[in-house]
């Protein structure tokens, strides 16, 4: 199946000084000039696999369908480690078999498969062992866009490496413990709490706040940031159906320090 | 009306380290497949709408006319605050209400009507209340760029938030008093003294040309950077059409501590 | 000669921070609205021309033929340094004369001329004497990619300004002394020694591999990055084929603190 302007996305940590991404690009358009390749992020801290797999859990699903997402961080290159094409309902995944694409497993139990990519005719004619990138997961991504069916590439496999992605747990009917798992460009600090597990948790109590734990401290929390007047610790549910801790118009990692791995609590509260 | 290959820019303050910006061009092409996205800039200072402002207003300009200005400067989202788009003769401008377009105004003062997005169809129906720029202003974005009507999304409006934008004081025949507003990553500081007021001022001087008063020194004007050979503090009228302190190969505000809303004087002179 | 989507890489000193890039985009796009710009980097140390040489020669070739490379590290802007084109066999290049095609010119001895742009009516009216890279450098790789021929522009010159390229000095029948010419972004050090010295230099060896001496050191060398284990220093053949000192998963520049310019000694093994 094609589509008409086929989109690759890329993730990467290779950062935007040297030339390494443009060379994936070029790989890309030379096989496929219809390409519609989109920047992810650049900017993974390097070789942070769980980071890399993170910034995709977060975007992949608001690409359109058939879109083909492309992840390389990837320390381990030119070892034994296998290039991977993983294959859900709507998307393709391409990168390297180190647990880059943990939460695309975690959120698409039911329909996801996984390929070990072997058909060397595929690949880039200056293949090299250390830049798998331009020399396998970008030709692979672009003729899977130009039509190729993805069971061409090579055989399909079970034992996918995939992180343990820490769940919150249910302490009881209105208290969960989560952890910190991200903080973003302003400092947010985003849990591992969700908004599908609050709404299990209250689903028997009627209309409902909440309030998180943090460092002894309870944190009130509102809708949106401009709720918000002080410079106060707060706590919202994000964009993204994360409960998160914020500062308005401040950095609450900063002023706060608060740190992936740090402990909340999770407080229902009946209206 | 509809255009081949529409255009879509993108303007904010989520830097590159997140997915925010993925997240909207995801939404975007999932509306709109053929749609052009093309960034600005995402490393507007957090929240800093003034500086976004300014930013957007120095490039507008010289994308081809139909081409979508999506600005996402928005600390206040979430709020009251209205989406809004603006309409010139040649472009349209997707955004919060909150001053972010206050040089397309100024600059487009006969030709400018704006309407505040109510159309809520539309949207993405993942809306939260705190990421706009990826449910409201990217859909409502990706909808003109197929040619919806700009009067589907909303009642026009005559109330736009606008800043406030520090005209040069003429203060005689051939003085006029300005203020930096705003230094460029080399360090160049750019006033608010154009090209345009020169112009009006020169009228009837016959040939002229110009020196910059900065904290009690004449500063003497080049036409380009290279005519200068020393690392002293030189002014020119820049590629935006503003008058501009610089250091050749060097970065003026940081070796002169220049620093936006200082003051500058401007002598005419004939020549 | 046009093609479908034809693509304009950008290389530039300017950065994200401000709206240069963004204007230079604009006045492609005005252009050719079905141009596909890729940004190769914007993050050029400014004003660093031998730097942005480096850049582009590293991955110019890895793009499709007919692709045009606009490189715009421009100190000299305004002067009367010349604007140009360089042709190669496969691709275009527009930028200043002033070295920034120098990788191009060393790679492509026998193929390569290069034209004075002077075509006053293919700028841009607003042209500044500052914004080449806008005004001159942009409708010309836009005009280019819409199929005028580069002879339109301007007259063939053969006096082009190339840096000196420092060649590595063969000293034994299996030493060779080179140097450290880039840092990249994760701190591999990449050495001037490249794949086709070290095959001339093993053809009457047999099956050879190689160490490097750095710092009265040897370095041994390995195939990829994570075949070390420890955080020493080893170097490698890498992907764009040249000798380079890397730490696994660390920084080697920093820890070893190795800089552009330092020597490195190069000496063949047989196996």
């Amino acid at each position: 199946v094609t589509v008409d302007r086929p989109i690759i996305t890329l993730l990467t940590d290779f950062g935007f000084h040297d030339s390494f991404v443009a060379q994936m690009k070029g790989a890309i358009l030379g096989i496929n000039l219809h390409a519609n390749i989109v920047d992810i992020s650049h900017t993974v801290d390097s070789f942070n696999i769980r980071q890399g797999a993170i910034k995709l859990g977060f975007c992949y699903k608001y690409f359109p369908p058939m879109t083909i997402h492309m992840a390389v961080v990837d320390p381990g290159v030119g070892s034994d480690q296998r290039p991977i094409i993983v294959v859900t309902d709507k998307y393709y995944f391409v990168g390297p078999d180190n647990g880059i694409f943990s939460y695309v497993y975690h959120e698409n139990v039911e329909n996801v498969s996984a390929y070990h990519i072997t058909a060397s005719h595929y690949f880039l004619k200056t293949k090299s062992s250390t830049f798998h990138g331009r020399d396998i997961f970008s030709p692979v991504a672009a003729y899977l866009s130009k039509g190729v069916p993805h069971e061409k590439f090579g055989e399909r496999i079970e034992d996918v490496k995939k992180f343990h992605i820490p769940e919150p747990r249910v302490v009881s009917k209105t208290i969960i413990e989560g952890e910190v798992f991200y903080v973003d460009h302003f400092g947010n600090a985003i849990t591992n709490i969700t908004e599908s597990t609050i709404r299990r948790l209250s689903e028997n109590h009627g209309k409902t706040s909440f309030e998180v734990l943090f460092n002894g401290r309870k944190i009130q929390s509102r809708r949106y940031y401009s709720e918000v007047e002080d410079k106060g610790l707060y706590t919202l549910l994000n964009s993204s159906g994360y409960v998160e801790l914020f500062v308005y118009r401040g950095n609450a990692s900063a002023i706060f320090n608060i740190k992936v791995g740090d402990n909340v609590g999770f407080i229902l509260k009946k209206i």
